[in-house]
């Protein structure tokens, strides 16, 4: 039993999305990589960079709380990232592999928003505004992330795909 | 490549959210089980129900569209589920065990808000008006869940947990 109070479960779930962010940093390049719609490509390219942020600012909440984020490997974004893989392999045509990614990435955002929504009312509840704040500057850029997203499946992907 | 068009993708995506509720169904009667608020133990009780009538909603959509809707294993589920199972296993303390509870289910109910929501955008623009409406019908529910869990956490929960 490793968690006994809030404040150790805030530091599980802030290690949580340290490894869930960093492995995202990974998986973001390839799915550039394989996106065909310019507005996606550059939303994923876009995401990354803000995705490396958003693991500095982790990094900058641990050393603020005095411990180390490192040491846990987020089991959901594991399985968000082979969805993800699952999809750059199972799908040939551009048009709707692009739909694929938006459906993986949009998954994504959302663990991302519920994660970080919770950290963040921790933070506030245990009484730390600057890191709280902190969470909600990059929970504001998930949510940004996942409408843009769904902007571009409904402009463009989606209706191109379906005229198949 | 065994997705070629934006159907079998959609064909895909059903598949993938009929294993989700089929893993959800396995695992909600042992969080609701470790739950100790009323609230929340209440709340995942009503939404073992909700989610096997959202199960049998899913069986209707396959019927509909003529595929079995078996065959698939959501590997995100898989990674949600798995990461409630570590939070029962590494909490003692029921109130500190409520909260990572409802941070987990919070995180299963916004994979399955982005989830019916990319199924029912392609249902849409697949001209499938009876299944779309079948969709955004559990993606309602889905999204009252987590408002539900918002609610438990806000009031409860996490202000017990902070005064330890």
């Amino acid at each position: 039993m490793k968690i006994k109070t809030l404040n150790d479960l805030f530091v599980d779930m802030i290690k949580d999305l340290y490894s869930a962010e960093s492995q995202l940093i990974k998986a973001l390049p390839k799915m550039a990589k394989k996106a065909t719609n310019p507005q996606l490509k550059q939303g994923f390219e876009n995401h990354l960079q803000e995705t490396i942020n958003q693991k500095e600012r982790l990094v900058k909440i641990a050393e603020l709380l005095d411990i180390s984020p490192k040491g846990k490997k987020c089991a959901a974004m594991e399985g968000l990232v082979k969805e993800a893989e699952e999809i750059i392999s199972e799908i040939a045509d551009p048009e709707v592999l692009d739909a694929g990614l938006i459906a993986a990435a949009q998954k994504v955002e959302h663990y991302e928003i519920a994660s970080y929504g919770t950290v963040a009312t921790f933070a506030k509840i245990l009484g730390n505004q600057e890191i709280m704040n902190l969470l909600l500057e990059t929970e504001k850029e998930e949510k940004a992330a996942d409408e843009t997203l769904t902007k571009v499946a409904k402009t463009v992907v989606n209706k191109t795909a379906a005229s198949k």
